[in-house]
């Protein structure tokens, strides 16, 4: 069965509403997640709620965090998430950088008691909208070990960096610095398919090809990988007093995660006119799509580039919901009592449920 | 032949004076090849004279040149390097923007019509003694191609992180988006040897393993460093007005680079006490070294430790100059009548020619 772009937003606020979420975060949760599924990236979309909600029975999420600033220096900032969504963090800390970034040419914020901020390239796609340059980083749960370890101590560190463009794309960079997600190496163990001996390491840091065994994840480029996402969680937790190594919560016993992110602003109109900016990045898409590709190569893409065609191209469709992911859905709408008749979400459960 | 740290400096800093820069602007030149060369990043040492003493001859590298603050806003300032050494640019920018950080928490510079940069490393230590964290990146002279793509149109676009440290060493990543440099393309081809499949492509976009059909290095982790190097691009390029794509000059015609950087200082004394915060990164430097290790693995080492060891090690034991360097560098101190008797290059010629 399909969703539509307005039912994903309805589905997911509904559920989080009933879940005791105040209205204005719902909201950013929702968008975000929406934009997740909409772009393809279904690993931070709905198929994450049943996570969330176990976190929230668990004690490590806290759905009314009291967000609060902690440090307000110049161009920087620190926030305090005091466990919430890192979503909600995120955009909230956002919101006042934007202003700062309008006032300094460049602002920063940190965030700590934070956790998982969702799909990276919303971040960057929001940036892009509002006329800014966006550096975002975060750490997450420890799933990759330094570079010759065999502990896990640092998480999959993902980097964003949005830039607008006029007429073109704007350029969005989401990518996490291992080679692949746990979730890979799950599906290939639901399939009893083997991995590439790039994805993960063993328990004793040798690299595996039975996605059983698979232990913590191999960071892109060697120990160029490693490299990046040691300064990412330098960025994300030391200027903001978040968790790192063995002080993160553990993933599988659902630990509050105590991550922290960074998220740097430039306004590129404090340089010039933006549109003489947007200018020169559309003359760079253009030189990049327009050169000579490779064989077997249809169209070079750049950054976002791919998510965003999607993103337009399943608005029109509407998302897939695969049986499995409407039932666990309706059995969440259901036992928050968000799904009783005359509700907002009564209807879409029933055509879950049909 | 060895020659000591102390000559190095005086080697180097002689024949920048014969070729007529300044004196400051030799001194930090000076200071920066000697640094690349004593922390193992020869490439970027002395054997790079030459070639710079073949682009000033080209009329493609000005050794005197106005270097000009062009915008001052707030946190964010822009430098026109004249086409200049992107040494002395990014040198001089670099002190500005300390200042700056220290204002506000956060300051950012870019330059245009700057060069190469040198060791990028460089920074990252120099900010990491002045207490600071440093983000620095450059475009290069074009070697490799948009993911899919054929032509040359994206440079190596090295990435600098520099994170003070207490007693244990600074984090210092300075890392190129492409799996290797020319250079070692070029060693492989001169030793008859082929290369790996991932090292490079030929003019039509397909993987060699001829060094001599190589023509455009391969990114690291395939999209993901294809998007790290535009979002370096667009970071070193467009917030100055520097070069781009098919505008940089030419590598094998010496013309002028045209390329650009992105300088950005965090005053990490702004969000805690600085030695609150080197406490936490060498908490973290001891989390990751005290880890357990891979089978085969003797230690663990954290970003830029290799380099500050053997920077270390070879201030005892000095530099190892092979005779073609030192027939290289003798002719072109002669050359440029720097090694006249009683000059200070004098006595370091003869022990070449000894």
């Amino acid at each position: 069965m399909r969703i539509t772009y307005e039912e994903e937003l309805s589905l997911v606020r509904g559920i989080l509403l009933a879940a005791d979420f105040p209205e204005d975060d719902a909201e950013r949760i929702a968008q975000v997640i929406r934009h997740s599924d909409f772009t393809g990236v279904y690993s931070h979309g709905l198929s994450r709620l049943t996570r969330y909600m176990r976190q929230i029975a668990a004690g490590s999420l806290n759905p009314r965090p009291n967000f609060r600033k902690v440090l307000d220096s110049g161009a920087v900032m620190v926030f305090d998430g005091d466990n919430g969504s890192g979503i909600v963090s995120l955009c909230r800390a956002y919101d006042e950088t934007l202003e700062r970034a309008r006032q300094f040419g460049i602002a920063m914020a940190t965030g700590r008691r934070s956790a998982n901020i969702g799909c990276g390239s919303y971040y960057g796609w929001r940036a892009a909208e509002d006329g800014m340059l966006a550096l975002v980083c975060c750490n997450t749960y420890a799933f990759t070990s330094p570079f010759g370890g065999a502990d896990r101590l640092i998480g999959t560190n993902p980097i964003v960096v949005g830039v607008p463009a006029g007429r073109e794309y704007p350029l969005v960079l989401d990518m996490s610095t291992t080679n692949v997600a746990m979730g890979k190496i799950q599906a290939a163990e639901r399939e009893g398919r083997a991995i590439p001996a790039d994805w993960a390491k063993d328990r004793d840091g040798r690299p595996t090809e039975d996605p059983s065994r698979a232990f913590s994840l191999t960071p892109i480029a060697g120990h160029k990988g490693y490299g990046l996402a040691v300064m990412v969680d330098v960025l994300s937790t030391m200027l903001s007093g978040a968790c790192f190594g063995t002080d993160i919560g553990l993933f599988t016993r659902l630990e509050k995660e105590n991550t922290g992110f960074c998220l740097i602003l430039i306004d590129p109109s404090r340089f010039m006119p933006l549109e003489a900016f947007q200018a020169e990045v559309d003359r760079y898409v253009r030189m990049m799509k327009d050169s000579r590709k490779a064989p077997g190569v249809d169209e070079i893409y750049l950054p976002g580039e791919i998510e965003y065609r999607k993103l337009k191209s399943m608005r029109e469709s509407g998302l897939e919901v695969s049986d499995r992911l409407a039932a666990e859905l309706t059995e969440l709408a259901v036992g928050l009592g968000a799904a009783e008749a005359g509700s907002d979400l009564a209807g879409l459960v029933e055509k879950f449920r049909a």
